[in-house]
C-alpha cells in the first residue's frame, strides 16, 4: 500500500466496476476512506483522473493464472493522459458460490458468472455440481443480480458482490487454484516519491528486429546489479512479431543506478516510456 | 503452414470447440483434408493426442490484442503428455454481426457474444447500435445459436459459426482494431524436422531471483547472433513475482548454434523445457 502521507490526499478513487468487483475490493484496500466511483472501461478511468474528477484509478494489471490485463497495459503504453503508476496492491482472488438466502446446493439448476470465473472454478463445478447448466454474465456482479432474480440460479462471485446484492454464500473459496492472485496498479497524475523499497515500471521498443538489442538493454540493468522482477513482450499492433517490452525493475527512477541505466537505455531504443516508480506492495 | 510431407499424415485433428470457432478455421487452414474433432478445454485436447485419438491438436497461443492464451502456455509448461509444437498458424480475426435471415440492423434489440468479442467490437457497438442491450455467451458459436432462437437477438461471431447455424451476416469486419490476429500452435507427439526457416519455443526458470540471471541466458543467444522473436514472463503459481520465462528463438533446435546455446543454458537454469521446433508460418 502507498504510505500514509500520499494516500491521505486521495479523496475520490475510481475502480473497474460495477460495484462488487475485485477492483472495488482493491480500491477499499488502497484508500479505505476515499469515495469510490465505478467506471466501466479502463480507458474511461484514465480520462476521469486526467479531468480531475477523481484523484486516482485502481485497475488490475496482472493475474497469477490469466497473465497480463492487456487493457491496462495498453492504456499505459498508448494513453496520452500522462497517467503514472503511484502504487500497487496484490490481492488473493477468492470465488464464492452464492444464491438467494434459503437456497441449498441441491437447489441449483444454473450457475452464472463471467466466463473467466466459471473457468477458474471448472474442476469444482464438474465435481460438485455435475450436470448443472452454466450461464455467462458480463461481470461477476451481474451474475449475483441474475441469481437473485431467477429461480434455481446461483452465481460465482467475490464476497463484496454477494454482500451488495443481499445474496448468501453457499460455499467459499471454490476456485480450483488456491494461488490465484491479482495485482492492481493505482494510476494518478504523478507517481510516488522514493521510499527505499520501490519498483519502477517501464516499456521500450525498437524500430526493427535485430539480434541482441533486448540483450543490450537488459545489460544496462544487469551491469548495475538491478533486479528485473518482470519482463514481458506485448505485440505492437503493427502485427504479430513486433513487440513492446515491458519491464519492472527493483528501485526508484531517482535512485542513481536506475537513473543512470535509464539514461543509457534511452539512447539505444526507439521508444522509452516510464510508467512510474512506487513502493513495493507488502501485504 | 507445415510442409506437405508432415501434414499429410495428419488424418484427425482436434481443435478448441464448439464447431464454428476461430480454432476450427485455423485447423481447416492447417490440415484441410483432416477429420476435425472439437474439444472443450486445452488440457482435454492434449489428452486426446497423447492417447492417439487424434494426430494433432490446434490451439490458440497468442492474440495481438489480448496477449497470451494462458491455458495453452500452461499445458506446454506443466503438461506431462510429452506434446510438442510441430507447426504454427497465424490468422486474422474477423468479427461479424449475424442474425436470423431477414433481420436488419434496425431490428436488433440484444447483441450476444463472448465478453471478449463484445469488448473487441465496443466502439462499433456504441456508435452503430447505441442503447442496444448486450448479453454474454460462453462462446461465439453459442451466441449465434441464441441469435437464431431469440426474437430481436443478434450475435458477434466468426463467419464459420454464422455458416454452421444458417444465420446471415448483417455487417462484416466490425472489430475495432483491424490488426487483430491470433497465432495458433499445432501440438503433436513430435515436433517438425528442420526446414531452414524455423522457430524454436522453450521455457526456463530459476530457483531464486538474482540480478542478471535472465541476462546471462539471453547472452547465450545474443552472442551467437540468434534473434529472439518473443520473450515473456509467466507467474509460476508459486505466487506473483516468481516467473517462468518463455522465449521464441529463430532457428531449429538441431541447428548447431541453437543446440550449442541450449546446452549452455541448461547448465545455468533450474528448469529448461523445449516446446519444439517448427517452420515459421508464411501466409
Amino acid at each position: 500500500m502507498a504510505d500514509a502521507d500520499q494516500t491521505a490526499v486521495v479523496k475520490r478513487v475510481s475502480y473497474l466496476g460495477p460495484p462488487g468487483t475485485f477492483s472495488e475490493e482493491a480500491a477499499m484496500l488502497y484508500a479505505p476512506e476515499a469515495e469510490r466511483v465505478p467506471f466501466f472501461a479502463i480507458t474511461g478511468a484514465a480520462g476521469t483522473v486526467a479531468a480531475g474528477q477523481v484523484d486516482a484509478a485502481v485497475t488490475p494489471i496482472e493475474n497469477s493464472l490469466q497473465g497480463a490485463v492487456t487493457d491496462t497495459l495498453d492504456e499505459l503504453i498508448h494513453g496520452d493522459h500522462g497517467l503514472q503508476i503511484c502504487a500497487e496492491v496484490a490481492m488473493p482472488i477468492v470465488h464464492n458460490m452464492a444464491a438467494k438466502p434459503g437456497m441449498t446446493m441441491a437447489d441449483i439448476k444454473t450457475v452464472y458468472s463471467h466466463p473467466q470465473a466459471l473457468a477458474q472454478c471448472g474442476r469444482y463445478l464438474s465435481e460438485r455440481l455435475p450436470g448443472v447448466a452454466m450461464g455467462a454474465s458480463l461481470s461477476t456482479a451481474a451474475a449475483v443480480e441474475q441469481a437473485m432474480a431467477e429461480h434455481g440460479a446461483a452465481a460465482i462471485a467475490p464476497k463484496r458482490a454477494v454482500d451488495l446484492y443481499g445474496a448468501a454464500i453457499l460455499a467459499s473459496a471454490i476456485q480450483d487454484d488456491p494461488s490465484n492472485t491479482t495485482r492492481f496498479v493505482v494510476l494518478a497524475m504523478r507517481d510516488h516519491e522514493a521510499t527505499g523499497d520501490d519498483r519502477t515500471s517501464l516499456c521500450f521498443s525498437f524500430d526493427e528486429d535485430a539480434p541482441g538489442q533486448l540483450y543490450g538493454v537488459m545489460g544496462e540493468f544487469a551491469q548495475r546489479g538491478l533486479n528485473l522482477s518482470k519482463i514481458e513482450s506485448r505485440p505492437t499492433r503493427l502485427g504479430l512479431g513486433r513487440y513492446y517490452f515491458l519491464v519492472d525493475v527493483d528501485g526508484h527512477r531517482t535512485d542513481p543506478a536506475v537513473a543512470d541505466a535509464l539514461d543509457n537505455i534511452r539512447r539505444s531504443v526507439s521508444l522509452l516510456k516510464i510508467f512510474g516508480s512506487y513502493p513495493r506492495f507488502r501485504a
